[in-house]
């Protein structure tokens, strides 16, 4: 069974936002005042919630909750998607009797769309009456769109001092996205929570340390939703605190969380059939060795050529060339599962797609680019694009 | 019947290269040398026909011929490519009694894979002898590759002061490509003849300035080939000549072929049911209008969109937000086909959707987006994604 943190319910409803049956609005409630942390979306265009939620974690640096629904993004949605959000979250306040700016929100779905405030009104007292009698799972559905499975990963930590009953510490993270797609009602969400007592200051540090080497080391198309968000609140509940000097104990558990979420976020990719992995090394710096990661993560030839199973190093090569990293084309490499294919600038003689054969039906297929330029190092994964990718998002509409 | 400009022949021939009975060879020869210019991949990994060429073109600035074959690429083949090629020049330059170096050779075809240097040198002395008795469609056909249709544009061109005969000038150009796809078998490979008189600097000049605002103008999948390739070859027979001063007479009727062949180009993408004419305008300046604009016509979720007839503005706004371009979010405007969607930061309301139906259907569909940031313009032409772009590059084996 799924460890919680202490101090932590789950609360889930349907609201019908969805037009279904299916539960669409989900809440986690601390028993008392959480440090809180936020990483967000960089589009320009940011949705009301993304820019709600940021100006209340500026504010205090706690929260008492995360609410969240699913079915309508309140995205593009101009000053009255403000005026809605806000809304909203004071009806939530009100039935969970705390400060409305206590509440961070989140958003996903439709694009473009005013909120239902009528469904809110009558959803907000029921999801607060649920609160308790839920679990970590029924918050997982109740945020999920596109996604074809919930995803839920978790990490037990010892040896922290304690300052109370000196129990474990847990961290548990929730996630649901099927590639950074939007307006599609894909967006990123994740909520990852520890009952350890950490300072706002340094959980900061270590959710954003712990997104930059999960969550934004996955392509599914590139796209980048308005609402994409990660919250890391953490109760202190487990009576053990994470001082700057034994950070490094909590932070591990907590990459090690995301970065489980982030491969489910790419093996749900829309349509996708594999997660592969693409590691750079050799580049002139780390960005080179990011922007030929990125761009062959991106490259529907490479991406549409491992869905057919094809080890066609000739596109990843392609990639590579135009990625406008900078390196000596006599001293690039590049192999699939570990097996050599081009060497230093010349094609490997042999027979390395017969032995590909086997790699190429894996769920995780492997790919390694050496620029022979520098020390630079990147890694990302990415779902593959197939049919049902095209089917998705050729058949959704807005 | 096809203008043909003085001084051109052409042949073609079966060499085998394609494993099947379709012409794959061909050539354009003139009678006498021939100013030409030559605009190339920026492919960090150009192929070895594209590094013969660029040699060839910086030391005189002349050509008798060009020589295309399709079939196999020989890119990606290290030295022995560079061997291959010039040797398949030599035999070419024997057959056709001219100097191997006048010869400006292209490939186009499986990447990764040595030439079959017998097929050369059975195909050199028939092609050769094709060379007159073959016609301008005959030529196109033999450089096709997965293209759905032959591409072929002309102009005419008077008032050029005559020196000869005074005749009217042809402009006569084609292309084969479907796709900025490599390795696959859709390289973009252009040549455009025309009968003027012109000095090989300013020819360079017309080439440069009209394939900027044509075929570096449109986006199929963003992938660009190791072997891109197009051509200017002015015969002078037509006994007019281009100086600086009437250049501009010209150089519209050369970026006239030229756009008319992207247009196809871009209608021919792989899979494409729909061109995306994408207009950006307002942006601080030209980089960041290009940018949006190339940001929108690589989104999978804006060409899936167009591919499904939606009109969905939201994924429109989402790629500008992500874009990196600088501009005030409430400064921004979306329209699809004129139809206003976004205005100023607020989506419109109203039933603009509706009134979109109708142009959805059409075969040229239109995005423009306007930053409100300065007077920076761009525009791109872009296939949409459907499904058998995935079909022809998931199934296709290298």
């Amino acid at each position: 069974m799924i460890p919680i943190p202490k101090g932590f319910a789950f609360g889930a409803v349907c609201a019908g936002f969805k037009n279904s049956q299916k539960l669409d609005l989900g809440a986690v409630v601390c028993e008392k005042d959480a440090s809180a942390a936020g990483v967000f979306t960089k589009n320009a265009f940011p949705a009301a919630p993304v820019l709600v939620a940021q100006e209340a974690l500026e504010k205090s640096g706690t929260a008492r909750a995360v609410c969240i629904n699913s079915g309508q993004a309140n995205a593009a949605t101009g000053e009255r998607g403000m005026v809605d959000c806000k809304l909203s979250m004071e009806m939530m306040g009100g039935a969970l009797g705390v400060s409305e700016e206590s509440i961070l929100p989140c958003s996903t779905g439709v694009i473009g769309v005013p909120m239902d405030m009528g469904k809110w009104r009558d959803a907000a007292p029921k999801l607060a009456e649920s609160v308790g009698s839920c679990s970590a799972m029924d918050f997982t559905r109740a945020i999920m769109t596109t996604d074809a499975f919930p995803k839920l990963a978790w990490a037990r930590v010892t040896g922290l001092p304690g300052n109370g009953d000196g129990g474990p510490v847990h961290v548990l993270g929730i996630a649901k996205g099927a590639g950074m797609i939007c307006p599609n009602m894909a967006t990123m969400l994740s909520v990852v929570m520890t009952d350890a007592e950490v300072e706002p200051e340094l959980l900061r540090e270590i959710l954003k340390e712990s997104v930059d080497i999960s969550f934004n080391r996955i392509v599914v198309d590139g796209d980048t939703s308005t609402n994409d968000t990660v919250f890391l609140l953490a109760s202190g509940a487990a009576g053990a605190r994470v001082e700057r000097e034994n950070k490094a104990v909590l932070a591990e558990a907590v990459a090690e969380v995301c970065q489980a979420l982030a491969y489910m976020i790419a093996e749900d990719g829309e349509g996708a059939t594999k997660v592969i992995r693409i590691s750079v090394t050799g580049a002139k710096d780390t960005d080179d060795a990011e922007k030929v990661a990125r761009t062959i993560a991106k490259s529907p030839l490479v991406k549409t050529a491992v869905y057919g199973k094809d080890p066609n190093w000739g596109r990843i090569l392609c990639a590579v060339g135009y990625s406008g990293a900078t390196f000596n084309p006599d001293h690039v490499s590049i192999t699939m599962g570990n097996i050599p294919l081009f060497r230093n600038g010349q094609p490997v003689e042999g027979q390395a797609k017969l032995l590909l054969a086997p790699h190429m039906r894996r769920q995780d297929v492997e790919i390694g680019v050496d620029l022979g330029a520098g020390n630079g190092v990147y890694e990302v994964l990415a779902s593959d694009l197939g049919h049902e990718y095209i089917r998705i998002n050729a058949e959704y509409t807005s």
